[in-house]
């Protein structure tokens, strides 16, 4: 209703509750059964529907993980992937978010509506409401969300893995960074990279299915698979191989990257697929692609990097946060 | 045990997953039970304790919420109080936090540590375990925090005032607007005012008692009282008539600021007392102290301003987040 009053404002020249309210509004639109009372309240209330529930958070921060201006629709589908995925790692099912923004006076309204259609577009694909969230001014914009969701007793943790268990990973590694590289650097991306980076797909029905399987430990590439694997050897006090010829490239990156590619795919990181360890007679049982990338060892030296005729290949170390 | 390597280091000279290990050590130490699986996997694991949940968000801000160099400690005592007091407003109780930290490169350590054992401080004195967070880098610093909480199927709600309600409300108002100014200004701030506005209680135990009191309906003071009551009054379709003379506030900041003590009484915001209505009856039984400020009134017209004779005073605008 107040389309016509928002379009080629700027968040500085709206009244704060004005924006709240659309963004409610917005909201419940979305939303779907289980919760009692969503946005606009001090608290959400929620029913609980299962014995256990699991909570992540995770922000997306200007300059640091976008660079402004850039499609707010996907940013925001994005800021949300990232949660999500932290839950499919878990096999939770996602449940609830919150999202608490920080922006700039000059930030077009619209383009705040459009990141709020991204969050809520890929929170209904999921099943998770948006049920609330902070909106406050800040020199660098960021956005962070709070998701909670159901799981069973058992879920995905990273310090169960055992020896003898395949290492596999769904989908590909390496895209996301590959993607990052190209569009920073202003070239046509193929849409598998350029998606793999702006629009990843959390791996929400493939943890579910993981629990089920008898999958041991599991956790999403967010800093690396060389990093995140590395996670699942110290948190198990394990060790891992891992084929360097048979992590699942995109053709695309290994046109563009030759060699860097793998680079890439190892330290990249952003690829938000799962990392998962399983006894080789449960993996057959999964319904989902997925690709056997090592095996864990009683080794406590963490990930060894294996070329194709099983030589030791020395690592190089993961990126920083704070660099 | 790292504290040898970690004084007089910058936040970009150390590890970020070594940081991680540290603040995770001490959520550890001050973590409660009902926590299955805390900091250190993709999610955390709760185990549920009741059959209805609470969950909000708040968020800190350099150069918005606060300006630095200051206590960190404090700092982090009060962005999870913010949170606490949501929860609060609703007769919750708080269980968990995840927390979000953005960091510039050339923070201390010493700094976040400090930071942290303020937020795990307030949290174990109000019940409410740290569960988990983030950590990014950020070119402006920003504390964010969810907490969840358990609640009855009954809540404190903004839009059950009824006609006829006393609207009352817990501790002082207007001293943390007071206390900041003084701060600002460089001034020797009594401790109440400073206090206030640095390390504000979150009316927990009130606001579970006025759950059980009948209590019709709450919210905590965050953008001002006068705005707040405005919440209320617009979420129930009522309005509210507020006696200027009866308002809380205190001796320090009526000497120094004069009339200007009532103007951020009503506007300063940050008290983060509980706002609540409540029938005349109904607020005898409470345990704790509480001023009697106005009435819940069937007119449309928001919150009525009126002075010691009944005399209508025209309100002034609340502050904006956005300016």
């Amino acid at each position: 209703m107040h389309h016509a009053i928002i379009l080629g404002m700027k968040i500085r020249e709206i009244n704060e509750f004005e924006l709240i309210d659309k963004l409610n509004e917005m909201c419940r639109e979305y939303s779907g059964i289980g919760t009692v009372l969503a946005v606009g309240d001090d608290c959400a209330v929620l029913k609980s529907t299962s014995d256990y529930s699991v909570m992540t958070t995770d922000t997306l921060v200007e300059n640091v993980h976008y660079i402004l201006p850039c499609d707010r629709y996907l940013l925001g589908r994005k800021a949300l992937a990232v949660n999500l995925s932290d839950v499919a790692a878990m096999g939770g099912i996602p449940r609830h978010a919150l999202v608490s923004l920080g922006l700039k006076g000059d930030t077009e309204v619209e383009d705040i509506l459009s990141l709020y259609r991204g969050i809520c577009s890929i929170g209904r694909e999921n099943g998770c409401d948006i049920i609330g969230g902070n909106l406050t001014g800040s020199a660098t914009e960021f956005i962070s969300i709070t998701v909670s969701g159901d799981c069973s007793g058992r879920s995905l943790r990273r310090n169960e893995a055992q020896e003898g268990d395949l290492v596999c990973v769904t989908g590909h590694v390496g895209a996301a960074a590959a993607g990052m590289n190209m569009l920073f650097a202003g070239e046509d991306v193929p849409a598998v990279l350029s998606n793999a980076f702006q629009d990843p797909v959390p791996r929400v029905r493939e943890g579910q299915e993981l629990v089920k399987a008898g999958c041991h430990a599991a956790i999403d590439i967010s800093d690396g698979l060389f990093d995140d694997l590395g996670h699942i050897c110290s948190a198990s006090r394990k060790g891992a191989d891992m084929y360097l010829d048979r992590l699942p490239l995109r053709d695309e990156a290994v046109q563009r990257y030759g060699e860097k590619a793998l680079h890439y795919a190892l330290y990249g990181g952003e690829d938000y697929e799962l990392i998962f360890t399983i006894p080789e007679n449960d993996a057959k049982k999964l319904s989902f692609d997925y690709s056997v990338i090592g095996k864990i060892t009683d080794s406590h030296e963490g990930v060894i990097l294996l070329d194709k005729d099983g030589k030791e290949i020395k690592d190089q170390t993961g990126w920083r946060h704070f660099g």
